[in-house]
């Protein structure tokens, strides 16, 4: 299960929570293995296909586990994510990020030699004459998909004919497989309420459908419309050109995820609460009021909503700078409660999984209440 | 002037700017060896001593060079970043956050055990006592400073009262040695405006004057009162009781703090913006908009403001999720600037140095465009 057993890994394994170093991330495997299974089961059901994306997690093991459980491979966005992933054995990867640069796309062909179902996206000329030059220097067949924007301008080419006339540039060029259209709507992802987020996806997939269809009568072999979130994926499973899902939150979640809403109800409880940030209360000098040593470097920022208490009192979390949060005590029992106490510990549902998890380098995976194994977290500096 | 001479940074050395791999972290060294030697200079004209805080930095190639400079030590913020740093020969570190937990308190002593300088600060009667058994635990002398709240009710004892009570406490600990009093005015640091800074800062001050003196005139062997930032260094060299400047961004500046006014203007530029990060256009699809490879793990997002673009046409920088962030394009020539052509590559001033440093493992140095040395940066997980 551990990848490397280093002495100091090998001290936590086994440790129970109430003994962890803090800041610590934590995953719940019982919540983890259930959601993998989830989306597993949903996506073979419906006949379509995952390939998650591991932006989320940057884990191997994590990777590994998707696609033992039946997905395709992986999404990276980034060529660092992609090498390491790939390093430790994981395939099928598409790169849902325009692989732009001259390191980029070295690396890229290099990558591809060594792992030859390796996929990226392009949406400008530019890139795709950049790209033949650099298959035909490394002597290798570079996949390619064209990404199309959905609204968000970000990127991916800006209309249907602009995807077309890229698409036949691919086919043009010696050293170039072209493989179908990327096309993520990241607006629709958090998108509050199921059927309004249904309206907003099912319409903004009419692009890339329509592309995806122009594409295949026009003769061109292609094969793959990928795209979605786990906001979406039992949403997009209704578009019948829809070859694979993009979800990746999925096996985590967040506090991102759980207030927009679900089929059945306000909270969004497709999925469990796996992911965690466990702190310890290091100051207690002022009533109603806790302070725990994670901040700014513990929970990503990018919201506008800190993270959640797992379970335990009623407090709200305030962000106290890079190491601190401060939590107001709403609980009636307030300051007597032993949760609270010098050196207590407290486990928060993190406001945003993804650049949350960039923040640690290893995840403490835990199981009825202990260190089951220890996960590198592929970080990297680009 | 490199700490480990690997492979990958061999052939980062030299190379310009133009052909690094993106995002990256940079330091301009003329600038940052500017802002070195005025703070340096700046104290000790003033006969004030300098321990500046290295959570900005987590880098011990810029402590020592702090330290080479004239400062006392460093001021660190988690157990990782002292025992990293003191391991790479940085003396004289003060732990600004309670050490609380078995865990912090163990390696506390066991640091302290190979550097006997090594301060920690205390809040809580009840650590002080698990202070004291560490220390005979270990047979060591812990060094502590009474860390005092200034109003933001983070750490810090609540009241004078409470610190006289607590330094009492510590003074009769075998195993521990009281050296004063640790108050940083977290309140005042950003206060716009120079001079509504220092009304904002020297008020908040008087509570630790006070705390200091009685502990003093109670007969305490006290030498330390430490505290300030950035923001007013220059403020803060007024009090006569203080002993020592915390101040760490000087070093590297930020949006954050170009905003808040300076003693002669609206923009406060006593310290050179010598902190950047490298991105790449990745993505040109829409007229007046460009996407670079940068975004919430690239810069860190705890601010209202993204980053600044360096130099060159005025673009307004809006996060575009985990890798992108978009570029709206202000500049007159717009689109026509090659600026913005696919592959280009721009500088930012990050919005906030602290928690946008520790999203890297590395700085890249450079001086007339070009990489000088690569530094590392101490991450750690806790």
């Amino acid at each position: 299960m551990v990848e490397s057993q280093t002495p100091e890994i090998e001290l936590v394994l086994g440790a129970p929570k109430s003994e962890l170093a803090t800041p610590a991330l934590l995953l719940d495997l019982d919540k983890f293995e259930s959601n993998l299974q989830k989306m597993a089961s949903y996506t073979a059901t419906h006949s379509m296909g995952l390939r998650p994306h591991a932006k989320s997690h940057k884990c191997a093991e994590i990777a590994k586990r998707q696609i033992s459980a039946g997905a395709l491979g992986i999404c990276a966005a980034t060529i660092t994510e992609a090498e390491k992933l790939s390093a430790k054995g994981v395939t099928g990867i598409l790169i849902t990020s325009e692989m732009v640069g001259n390191d980029r796309i070295d690396r890229l062909a290099r990558l591809t030699q060594r792992a030859p179902d390796t996929i990226s996206v392009v949406d400008n000329p530019i890139h795709v004459q950049e790209l033949a030059k650099a298959a035909r220097r490394h002597d290798v067949v570079l996949n390619l998909m064209v990404d199309l924007d959905l609204g968000l301008r970000r990127t991916g080419v800006a209309s249907v004919a602009e995807g077309m006339a890229l698409a036949e540039s691919v086919m043009k060029s010696r050293g170039l497989r072209l493989l179908g259209v990327n096309a993520y709507s990241s607006m629709s992802a958090h998108v509050t309420g199921w059927s309004e987020r249904r309206t907003h996806s099912l319409n903004s997939m009419k692009k890339a459908v329509d592309l995806f269809l122009r594409m295949k009568n026009s003769g061109m072999p292609i094969e793959i419309l990928s795209g979605s979130s786990t906001g979406t994926y039992n949403i997009d499973i209704e578009i019948p050109e829809m070859t694979e899902l993009q979800a990746g939150s999925y096996v985590f979640m967040d506090v991102d995820y759980s207030i927009i809403g679900g089929e059945r109800g306000p909270v969004y409880d497709d999925f469990q609460k796996a992911l965690t940030v466990l702190a310890t209360v290091v100051s207690k000098s002022h009533k109603g009021v806790a302070t725990i040593d994670a901040g700014f470097k513990a929970f990503a920022t990018d919201r506008p909503f800190g993270p959640d208490i797992k379970e335990g009192p009623a407090v709200k979390y305030h962000f106290g700078g890079d190491e601190h949060g401060i939590l107001e005590i709403l609980s009636p029992e307030g300051d007597s409660e032993s949760a609270f106490v010098l050196g207590s510990k407290l486990e928060f549902v993190v406001p945003h999984c993804d650049p949350t998890v960039n923040l640690y380098d290893r995840i403490l995976c835990t199981r009825d209440d202990k260190v089951e194994a220890v996960w590198t977290i592929e970080r990297g500096y680009c």
